[in-house]
């Protein structure tokens, strides 16, 4: 049996090779997203972000705990749990994830952050793909939404919950950090923090100030103790909005337009990179040399490899 | 006058406005940048980078302090303050650091993280030329070390200090998060609270595990309340040690390749773009339906463009 079929037959031992495989971002793992592909598109994509600190892998994790008495199976894609910045408190979560790793119904997948530019991105979106085509019901993404990068994988989901506590910040700070614009539902964690009424009146007040949009972002609490009971029922209620007048049709489609104009940007650099590389060498010189700046150094570059 | 004269001629409005051109990355930010290009190169830049939490910006504002009574100039370009994972604490250091901007000596200008990719890196380094060029001795940017394009930024100054704190994570993470090895300085901050000594002991034996690097990391302890001192003399030693032997040179050559290979990609796919849009439309459709992988879909679409 070729490792796609064990994959599709519920291999677990064969996904996990499939992910590194994929990770790797090599033709192999090329090959096997392709003979996946027309299996893909039956999960619920859910991503989680949200600053270091807010909680978000208790509450990933919680979440996976309420969505498996209905029998659902759930992947999880963590980005960067290696990062000096969730610290110890992720690694922590990370064991108490590993308690629901246990089920059978449940894979948690870790990726590291740090690789080559683009490759983040891609080794996400390309192991949520995988997860998908294996039969998990429900895939969920964690990243900390820090960094460009970190927050566009958060935004390719079908649903992106922002975890905010009382300690995080303020909304203010969070709408100009783009993340109020990227979210779905807003989830006030550790709710019986003090300052957790307040920042859930900021969000409200700061979505009322919002241009009239067709889906206003729920905004829930949740404590660690008390579970996802909220923020379930309220990807509930986005998963029957997305399914009214082909929303998630159009949302996907968006998604893949996205995911696509990356990688053409990354084959197209790559395709000219051999060709530019002794101009590119040169204009390095030219630049430190401060006959010009970087800026000139591409544009002369790219005038020169096309040319 | 024009703009860039009255930058030269050390008009601090002239060089907001300035920044202001330079960050939204048209074409007279350009034009601006070339005119003072010549007279970029003398300013000692230094990259402070680490979790969020770490104290970064009460460090900069102590270094600033430290470096005033010399006469030195101090530009600082402070990348996110608005992030909502910094939150208060970095709103209050920002309050704290304006009281160093009172003086005309220190100049600091904010960007904020959010934007077209590729934008930050260049908005960053544009701005740090500018400031090089209006005759600051010393251009300190300051990001949040998560992500890659915040680490990157850090990475293109000439002396990256990396900033960890007692509770932002041990030294096996900030490794596998590729932190130490950006670092020419590591910094203990801090340094009175519990567990920093184990830190410092957990960094100096993964430095001792690298294997022999022609410069070893000095790690520093900083206290909130002693100030900048002792990173100022590790600052000092690698100043040294880059001016031996045309290091500073080489490393400022190999910083202009890495700058101008990102904006060469980024020129390159701005140039295909329009002709592969409707390409890239189809093609999303192709992927929304699952007939093709996003890199194959990327694939053809390079193909087709370059036909």
């Amino acid at each position: 049996m070729n490792e796609a079929a064990a994959i599709l037959a519920g291999d677990r031992r064969a996904l996990a090779r499939g992910l590194t495989l994929v990770e790797s971002g090599g033709a192999r793992g090329a090959e096997l997203l392709d003979a996946l592909c027309p299996r893909t598109g039956r999960a619920r994509r859910i991503g989680v972000t949200g600053p270091p600190g807010a909680g978000k892998s208790t509450l990933v994790a919680a979440l996976v705990r309420s969505l498996r008495p209905s029998g659902k199976l759930v992947g999880v894609v963590a980005v960067d749990p290696t990062s000096p910045f969730s610290g110890g408190a992720l690694l922590g979560d990370r064991h108490r994830m590993s308690e629901e790793a246990k089920d059978a119904g449940v894979f948690v997948r870790s990726l590291a952050s740090r690789g080559a530019v683009g490759g983040l991105s891609r080794a996400a979106q390309d192991s949520m793909d995988l997860l998908d085509a294996a039969g998990f019901d429900v895939v969920i993404v964690e990243t900390v939404g820090v960094g460009q990068t970190e927050l566009d994988v958060a935004a390719a989901a079908d649903t992106v919950v922002v975890v905010l506590s009382p300690e995080s910040g303020d909304a203010v700070q969070a709408m100009k950090a783009g993340l109020l614009e990227i979210s779905d539902v807003l989830c006030v964690n550790k709710a019986d923090r003090e300052g957790a009424d307040a920042l859930v009146a900021a969000l409200e007040s700061a979505l009322d100030l919002r241009a009239e949009a067709p889906w206003r972002p729920p905004v829930v609490s949740t404590k660690a103790l008390e579970g996802a009971g909220p923020l379930l029922d309220a990807l509930a209620r986005h998963e029957e909005w997305l399914g009214a007048e082909e929303r998630l049709a159009l949302r996907r489609r968006a998604a893949a337009a996205a995911r696509i104009r990356a990688l053409f940007g990354l084959l197209l650099a790559e395709r000219f990179l051999r060709r530019a590389e002794p101009i590119l060498g040169r204009e390095a010189q030219e630049v430190a040399d401060r006959r010009r700046t970087a800026f000139r150094a591409a544009e002369r570059a790219v005038e020169e490899t096309l040319r």
